[in-house]
């Protein structure tokens, strides 16, 4: 062949690196909760919310315990970089980079399936809020599938299998595509606001066991689970690029060089509420973190949001925000009374705007041999 | 407060990796030729295709001109990792993790700034094909930028600092985000049909020079540019996955574990188009390897293809494929004769669609102090 001279191949594993390759690294899939939750973060994340179709012959209950005994067996398998039963792309499933695949069941499917007893009290859709602008293509679901990683072909490919599987007995609802920084590109979490986020943090397993995961003494079925309130808020980057940075550090009370409080130095500064300068508070009391600071130990969740950015609606240069992903054991007790102080007066609701809500049961973990929802159905 | 029990703050960088950090990584931006295509391919990449509207009170030529200083300037502070002039959130440019920008004209700019006598021959679209099923939506385009970056967070903000600039003289007409194997992971690229991805390649300066970068011999001022011809190829994934892998392997002539070719034992191996067994030929006449093979040298060209993962139709489990990016001196006589063979006979048509195609002179590099397009404007 003529072209022979040019024409050369190559390989992209380079062997020197291999060591040091994080596609190999696994997070744990069994467990008393589901993975993805504690997990820190990974860098993509797609959530998936479907609902349930009817079936001839079967019934709806019956159907869901298919999906999720379909769903238990591959994740464990791809959670380990092995290929989920019956893979046809089985190469794609060698380089979990700490996949985890987390599922949850939203309120209107306890009712689907002769379950509505059995619904924690705590599961249910969050009110209404003055400042939503919810549109119904952002909104519920009767499952979740939250399938996060370090690299992208990964989620893909999990998110292929997974859906797969179940296409007959569901439909997709909704689908959101999430990213932070890079595995090992260094740097903190920022938003495209570009504000430092994911400072405060619930750190420690004790924070973690009152705050998160449920003890089940509302339904024992649900122990070990917990409750996510998952919103999609559209950044209005427009307006906020008009913003001069001092307005902007004010309305969110944190520098936006190094994330520190407007009262600290340092990101891990604590703020102080009460400083004031000439009379004014150095952080306004209607600045973010002032509104969204708990007022009582209960007003604490877990935060584990998304960047956002998709290809936007004609006319607009960009469709970017969060994925705004929260896990409590009450959201009625921790995040409504927050998001509800935030809607009357928080000062970066100019630029924000919430578009999507919905609620889901992430059910608690499973074992070896058991399958998710198992205490359940 | 009563919740500081729980409540501590954490920063995520950490000290002692920084070292490893591939964050800082710089690709040079000035030379002969603009980076972004002989560069190794970066993990993301988002390509949009922008229209230029008409303007009151100036000329589109002006226009024009305007955007592309405006871009080169920015182009090479993001690409340094220092903000861009006026940037609204300057902490997002600080880890460029090998950010490059690619600017092209399509073949339509040409006539609309009063330049179509300066338009490279080469530059025009691509013809039809048998097996096209082109959308609108995903076709033409006055203007190209193609973002790569190893940081998803890195390109979602050059995006948006690009585009907003040139916002009150552009309408977006399309625009498609694009990933591979995230940088560190190891592996292979493969696409999401599971194939090794990206083996033959043009692999030294001197098939560069011949094949890729134009010598100015039909447009002077075109001189180490290059023509991009850019295709959105679906995979249909419900049908492919149907497939026996015996199956698929024979449609592409290469195998699906290592990719190497039918006929050999590693990725690096040359296929043997001759051999037969029992009389039938090992690697089909009709696979895709076979017929996308260059019959004459001049028929290479380099291909840069990305994954696409979109949320799908409703009714749809997956959106997926390739973002076929390709580039060389004259598609006609490179890019044109190997897809006419591939829409006449490869076995692989009937698992992929061609929805997208727009053809782009992607411009000579720039100097400091010189600008994209200056040699033409
Ligand atoms: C696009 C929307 C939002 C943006 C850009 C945003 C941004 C931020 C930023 C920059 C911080 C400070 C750094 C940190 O501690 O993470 C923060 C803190 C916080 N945000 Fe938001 N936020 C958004 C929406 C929300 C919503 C909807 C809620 C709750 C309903 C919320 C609750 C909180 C809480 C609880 C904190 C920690 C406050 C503290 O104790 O210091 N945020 N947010
Ligand atoms: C979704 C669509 C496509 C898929 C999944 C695909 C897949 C592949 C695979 C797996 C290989 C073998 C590995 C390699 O050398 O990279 C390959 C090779 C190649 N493909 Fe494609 N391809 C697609 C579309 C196209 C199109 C549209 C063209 C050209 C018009 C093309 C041209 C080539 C060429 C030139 C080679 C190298 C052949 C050789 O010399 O060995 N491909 N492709």
């Amino acid at each position: 062949m003529a072209a022979g001279a040019t024409l050369t191949t190559c390989s992209s594993v380079d062997k020197a690196t291999a060591a040091r390759d994080f596609g190999t690294e696994t997070e744990p899939v069994h467990g008393a909760h589901q993975a993805g939750v504690a997990t820190p973060p990974q860098t993509h994340a797609v959530f998936v919310a479907l609902d349930l179709l009817p079936q001839q012959g079967r019934g709806p209950r019956e159907t869901l315990e298919a999906v999720l005994r379909l769903w238990s067996s591959d994740i464990a398998r791809l959670a380990e970089g092995r290929p989920a039963l019956a893979d046809t792309e089985p190469e794609l499933a060698h380089l979990p980079a700490r996949l985890t695949v987390t599922v949850g069941l939203g309120p209107s499917v306890f009712d689907r399936v002769g379950l509505a007893h059995r619904r924690p009290r705590s599961v249910t859709e969050v009110p209404g809020f003055s400042t939503d602008r919810l549109q119904p293509r952002w909104c519920g679901g009767d499952l979740l599938l939250q399938i996060c990683a370090d690299d992208l072909v990964t989620v893909a490919h999990a998110s292929r299998v997974l859906l797969k599987n179940v296409r007959a007995v569901t439909r997709q609802r909704w689908r959101q595509n999430g990213f932070r920084h890079a595995h090992g590109a260094g740097g903190s979490m920022r938003n495209l606001m570009g504000q430092v986020d994911g400072t405060a943090t619930i750190a420690d397993a004790a924070g973690f066991d009152r705050l998160v995961w449920d003890d089940g003494s509302d339904q024992p079925w649900f122990a070990g689970g917990t409750v996510m309130v998952v919103r999609r808020i559209r950044a209005e980057m427009d307006t906020w690029d008009e913003l001069d940075r001092q307005s902007k550090e004010l309305a969110v009370g944190r520098r936006l060089d190094s994330g520190a409080p407007l009262t600290g130095d340092l990101e891990t500064d604590q703020p102080d509420f009460a400083a004031s300068r000439n009379g004014i508070p150095v952080i306004p009391p209607n600045s973010h973190i002032a509104l969204a600071r708990p007022r009582r130990a209960d007003e604490q969740f877990l935060r584990r949001p998304y960047n956002f950015d998709d290809a936007p609606p004609a006319g607009h240069i960009t469709d970017s925000g969060l994925i705004f992903a929260t896990y409590q054991r009450d959201p009625a007790r921790q995040f409504v009374p927050v998001q509800r102080r935030l809607a009357q007066s928080d000062a970066l609701n100019e630029w924000i705007t919430t578009v999507g809500s919905a609620t889901f049961a992430i059910l608690p973990g499973f074992r070896p041999g058991e399958h998710l929802g198992q205490a359940l159905l």
